[in-house]
């Protein structure tokens, strides 16, 4: 059997299409954007395309868009970009349920003195909005929250939490590595001043992110170094790349126009059902309704996600989130909203992705039944998995 | 007739078998190095291949070797994870010759109050050694300086320094981008502690470098996020780059051995002896033999460069550096070694590369002569091209 691929939260393939535009950059048309002469210009013409690109995909205008080596570097500049240029010392109101990229640059201003506020999760994976909305009125410096969970899937109260921030005075970030191009993202319905954007999620290649930057909002560039991408982050242009973020990005657009990025929902739908059929006692995560469509992630009763997917090495997903698979200990942010050790390590996720069919729903469903029977069987000593 | 790109200072086209290289990993080999199946695990190995190729480069060991977005993400990385971690306050020692990617790293932490102790450079465009040991002895945080000086190609007295560096127990960082490729490059014999590699000027693509941190060398991580890199620079790896990086630091490897490399310094001898034909006066800025063998900053007399190089389009070159192409004043680095305006005005870099023939040399001094003799002859009044 070839391996089916559900895995694409972790990373994405890069889109032929988008391989086919990055290819010239990579070959003849390799000129520095800073350069004076036509095979310069050319590729300054190029990224100023793939800029207009990335901010029509998000409602945002080609001058609010900053190109970076990542959506890590992205939510690095954002935070520490942000939270520099406010004067007082309002903390930073954040959640339990943020990627590292988001959390660590929290947990480093932490320790040189700034408050921060860690908005708790309910259950359902979504964070108390109210919660948020009382610590951004009670005063706070940043707002900065993950707009889909990468592990769970599930949809943030943003908007609502935003208009509180915008009352306030207060920059609101958001991270959509995840959510950009699974669901419509409009910085405008959003409300947001700041968003993190990765190439890797996006069929777009690795090492290529962008952060929207909304006309006004102060920034601070985090890499210090020539004036490239007007001032904010110093370096060469990363053309070929940042070419295919533009396309991967123009590419999404006609997909959320078109319905087939709605219609992963039927498939994760169908793959869900499936499993409940193969699993008695599964669990889906998270809210039922308000999440991506690409996403499930599912507790597999009385076993080990890892020992499950272990046993069907041709089902390509994850436990945990994929950055730190080597991890034993169950997820934190399944911790964090409050499901127990034994229940979470029991958690695999499983993401779907524009080449994804029907078949490979059937196959991956009836694999990972066949895994879990065989491991749960196994499993007179189940600290042999727990361990 | 076709543009002849004499402007490898700036940016490299990839090489061919760096393309060929990079292509599976943004095509079928797509995985997250995190992940925990066969797709993710290949995408692993081929980074730690990589890894392996760019020590072997730099004569270090593999684990010894970081990969960021670019070079001046490695020289930010060097300079200010470097300086963060010494409790005292010495200064950083450094040059008047450093690249925006040092010198403004270099300004933010003088603006946040550490001393920066600049050395001069003499006019053959080495610095002071001298004066740079004596303030090492004087008592330094770190020394941080540009291996060869990326517009007119003079190479530092890095060894000496780093001697005395080392003697003092402080921490020796070099930005080698314009070296590594060009000439041996190596950690120990340098002496030096931490070195800036950046891809687009070695073959490689965009968006692509390395830092060289010895072993023991305390460093802070500067983005933060997850443990990627060894807990030293988060984001999923750039794994088609990074291979495309190893491949390029082979193959550059191969030139240095096989003296393909040092070739290149024949070529520009004849660039240079048909420049001085074609333009009585021409003045090569720097050192006459401590120099990259490729490049050639020249100043022409009595025009600006600029004049010369928008005379003839086909030839592709830069004055100052392509990093700020569009800025009318003359060159800061010409101007440190004490050129005046209105000579240093005239500068124009040209720099060769492996793709360079005997061809484009003949034809590049012929074109660049007729511009010359055009321009000096319409040049009534000089101020149309010094204004």
């Amino acid at each position: 059997m070839t391996a089916i691929y559900l895995d694409y939260n972790a990373t994405t393939p890069v889109a032929p299409a988008v391989l086919d535009a990055m290819l010239p950059y990579l070959r003849e048309e390799f000129g520095n954007p800073s350069s004076a002469y036509a095979l310069g210009r050319r590729a300054r013409d190029a990224v100023e395309t793939a800029r207009a690109q990335v901010a029509a995909l998000i409602g945002a205008r080609a001058d609010e868009i900053v190109f970076t080596g990542g959506g890590t570097e992205a939510s690095n500049l954002a935070i520490r970009g942000a939270v520099r240029r406010r004067a007082g010392n309002e903390p930073i109101v954040t959640s339990t349920l943020e990627h590292p990229a988001t959390e660590e640059p929290c947990r480093l201003l932490e320790r040189r003195g700034h408050p921060v506020r860690r908005i708790a999760a309910q259950p359902d994976g979504r964070i108390d909005a109210d919660a948020a909305i009382a610590a951004i009125r009670a005063g706070a410096g940043l707002v900065t929250l993950i707009h889909a969970q990468n592990e769970i899937g599930v949809l943030q109260p943003v908007a609502a939490i935003a208009a509180a921030a915008r009352a306030q005075g207060v920059p609101m970030h958001v991270d959509a590595a995840q959510s950009l191009g699974k669901i419509a993202v409009d910085v405008d319905a959003l409300g947001v001043d700041l968003l993190s954007i990765a190439g890797h999620k996006l069929y777009a290649p690795k090492g290529v992110g962008a952060l929207y930057v909304r006309r006004g909002v102060q920034l601070q560039p985090l890499l210090r170094g020539a004036g490239q991408e007007a001032g904010r982050r110093p370096g060469t242009e990363n053309v070929a790349a940042i070419v295919g973020l533009g396309e991967a990005c123009r590419l999404a657009a006609a997909r959320l126009r078109d319905g087939s990025a709605a219609a992963l929902r039927r498939l994760a739908d169908d793959l869900l059902a499936r499993l409940r059929r193969e699993v008695p006692g599964l669990v889906l995560v998270g809210h039922p309704t308000e999440r991506l469509p690409n996403t499930l992630n599912v507790l597999f009763p009385g076993v080990s996600g890892r020992a499950v997917l272990a046993a069907c090495p041709d089902v390509h997903a994850s436990t945990g989130s994929a950055c730190h698979a080597d991890r034993e200990e169950a997820s934190a942010v399944l911790r964090a909203l409050g499901l127990p050790e034994h229940e979470a390590l029991g958690a695999v996720r499983l993401s779907l992705g524009v080449p994804t069919t029907a078949q490979d729903i059937a196959t991956a469903a009836a694999t990972l039944g066949a895994a879990w029977r065989a491991v749960a069987g196994s499993e007179a000593r189940p600290q042999r998995h727990f361990a």
